[in-house]
């Protein structure tokens, strides 16, 4: 098993109601997925709205994760942006504030080749000395890093691990095949209703942001798959599967992004976790009435009394 | 006739050897733009590299345009970045510059709604004083700016003119009916090739990345439509047509990105314009084989003896 | 001027109550056009709703236009498949009722490559003698046809002709410039709204689905763009851009092919040229109260008194 | 267990040089799959090349089918058209062959709505009494069946199964978890490289193009899911990926969908199957080299001696 394994959670960002960061809300986050048994913390992700945040707020994230999680599983840090010096920058930031290692896209807004995307990753490797882990992400980046991108940044060493938010299975699938011999490289999933076919077919790690909601439901799914109990891990995964639908709660009024991060923080509000479901401008909070259906749906899966 | 107008070139930013901004080349581009007959330049566009250059950067390449071109046209200033809040501190920088006015597109990376790009671009006009211009985009951003996003902004006042880089002529020509009666709005096309059409459709101006390689080609195009003779703009653009085919020359070796910008900053060189043909990382230069055959393409199109 | 060149509608099948081809409607529809000018016919094309008739019934369309039409104009056949043998065996039926030209585009329902599409075109020239035009819709074929593809088969003399509905304005641009020496090849434009800027260009012709509705204002249009007259032409295009609105009419109860091709059948009967507005399963017709705003369409642009 | 369930190939259509149906080959190939212990088979599908035949040819595949295979397992029969009339006309020679159920895509070309899609399948069961199977594959049909729709025809009886070959198995979980309570109602990937995640997760079975190559191995795969020997079906899953490799061989010569339909029936011939490895114009075969190269691929997965 690599450093580097098991359920390691996208960490959402509590905001206070001036949308400034609600570190205290943040700190019962982390308490709450290490208290659930998650191997590993994923801070600045997608899912922790980091695009919406400036560089200085960004290094106050990390460096309070840092300090709050102490050395008690390994906090992995985005390092997102657009091209290849300005994600540099932020490495350094993610180095300097001690995380474990720090995970890059293909560079965005501009538009780019496999060549560039693997020339990326290698100055960003040359410029800093982090463990960088590869995060695919078509859906945010508008391109997908090829297979052969993956396999050769892991056979040179440019990378260390995945993690596969494309939701294309098959090749992530091949991912694993073409690397299982690399012993040290690990391959993580992003899917959230999935996980159990990403384990089964050798998956090393789940990146869940369902599982800021229900970190005990993906440390069960997590534990059943080591013990090769297939039957349970489905179970558990159908569970959670339905408790996902709080994401599509507010997709009607509001637009995918806001449903979703926005139907992972009215629901960890509802459950007593965060203070507030606000989101990051132009992001509208989920409003009373779908803060009602999240309601039944943590109900009907068992996440409320 | 709005007070931006005309052909006003996104500038290239030209770099030294080691990547730093080349500020005499900027500054004899500056030159060879306001010495054509430009009546604005547009700075920290997609065309300017913008998203390859952090904040301090940026700041430096807006203050140094401001000082160099010193009020003898317009400087419009690009203050793209993903989310709301992040382009707010930009247009701050902007503002504090001395910009004419701030080119916004809607939010990137993350998936927004036309709903949400309105909020944006209301809250960013809510925070900052200064003129707002809305960037349409969509290869780059991956959403276009609906007809009604558009005209509401427009309307209500948020947005005092349009860049449209969409290459959606039909639905540029809707905005220019549409806002026919608000005489203060300006509509600008992005396009390098099909500027006369613009044009004979009552834009009010165009912001060609070509420009920076034959500004007096787009100031006669320009001069031509605006005294009604068609048949010399379509010829002028015909010419530019040809010229624009070296955005096309490293096409097979790098991505489009590299070759478009590529294109410019080595036809610049080429022309004694600018010292490098370099971009930043991870775009690689074009090499001497597209060099000469870009050479080819300048003489053909009386730009080089 | 080639054989084929001005106002060339792509004609639309009304149908009986019972979805049965009304050929009295039809037969109006034919006379209206000729009458007011135009210098050719498209039957069997996407407005046509081509794809909804079975061979026999595509071959009585066919049969029935030639023979009302009975040389006043050219007859351009759509024959239209998805695969080059079922193309080749509309192409035989469409020589032998006495069409002036097959209208073809890529392959579709498959996905295919350039090369494979030239080859398409040079199987369907082998084995029809009868002269084939390029049909550019990417929006049903998910296709687009490469500069490139066009130009080789233009210059070979596998086609005579390009109808181009992708909008992408530049594209067609480059195909008028790189194909102006071949005279007697002819570019039209598959566009209702930015007709003028494809005359100004150099196009031969227009395929608009709106002069089904309105051919006396497209020939205006073309007759103003001969002269050399753009603001005139202009003024027309404009107008027509306001009557184009009835193409959305619908748009927020049926798909956009039905509102599109729904609100001309919609206009055409409520000016009395064909008796119903019912479109081919499972596209469901525009109601009265859409009927409704599309008369107030047809009074504000002149059609309607 | 339904009546349709388990291996379930999509059978490839054998050509002779002359590009006609080599029927002699086709009996091989049913023979093949069917003594191997597939469960059912279908014909006239995308891997079956059906765009590419006319009515008359696919009535005689369809009868020749039918009569082969007597009854030994069900014969699903693809009934692909671009409209619903056309669809309508071949469910009735479906029927009338003896196909124990039709398979039905969305519409294609035209642009359809979800209501739209919905309609489709009900006129098309309105009209012909066979049991209907909905088709999801939106790369060739550019448009994706929703979750509600399939869920609104399932329930309603419209359809009694779904192919679903999206890629999309996030939303293939949610239609097995909505629909588990419709026992009757069968839901099939046409995964090649999944297909383990799609049994374990509940799928009914598996309609996989490369089982025409090695039926064995698809019904190895499913027997061992079927006795819950999860680690015996990852394994034989595995070897399918490494022989599913094959369709990538072409890729860089000839089109995705010839170098995948060629690699099929390249190996096939190269294991003495069938006849030739010819497909329908335009695509072109496999050349000597990537057959060379498909027999590699058979040998290292233990096809090949």
């Amino acid at each position: 098993m690599t450093k580097f394994h098991g359920v390691v959670p996208p960490v959402v960002t509590p905001l206070n109601a001036d949308f400034t960061v609600d570190y205290p809300s943040y700190t019962r986050v982390l308490e709450h997925l290490i208290g659930a048994g998650c191997q590993g913390v994923f801070v600045l992700g997608s899912t922790s709205e980091v695009v919406f945040h400036n560089e200085k707020i960004r290094r106050e994230i990390l460096e309070h994760s840092v300090k709050i999680v102490n050395g008690r599983v390994p906090v992995i840090a985005g390092v997102l942006d657009a091209t290849t010096d300005n994600v540099i920058e932020h490495a350094r930031v993610a180095k300097a504030a001690g995380a474990a290692a720090a995970v890059v896209t293909a560079p965005y807004y501009t538009v780019t080749s496999q060549p560039e995307i693997i020339d990326h990753f290698r100055y960003i490797k040359d410029a800093v000395d982090i463990p960088l882990v590869a995060y695919d992400i078509p859906v945010c980046v508008h391109a997908k890093l090829a297979r052969s991108t993956v396999t050769t940044l892991a056979r040179e060493g440019t990378i260390i691990g995945l993690k596969d938010s494309s939701g294309d299975d098959g090749n992530f699938r091949y991912a694993l095949l073409d690397l299982a011999e690399h012993s040290d490289f690990f391959l993580m999933t992003g899917s959230e209703i999935v996980v159990d076919n990403a384990l089964s077919m050798g998956a090393h790690g789940v990146v869940p942001g369902l599982a800021n909601v229900d970190p005990h439901g993906y440390v069960r799914l997590w534990d059943a798959a080591q013990r090769g109990d297939w039957t349970a891990a489905r179970k558990e995964q159908e569970r959670l599967c339905r408790l996902f639908e709080i994401v599509w709660v507010g997709q009607n009024r509001v637009s995918g992004g806001a449903s979703g991060v926005g139907g992972f923080k009215t629901a960890m509000r509802n459950l007593g976790i965060i203070d507030t479901n606000l989101m990051p401008r132009p992001r509208q909070a989920l409003n009373d009435a779908e803060a009602a259906k999240i309601d039944a749906i943590l109900r009907s899966t068992g996440l409320l009394g």
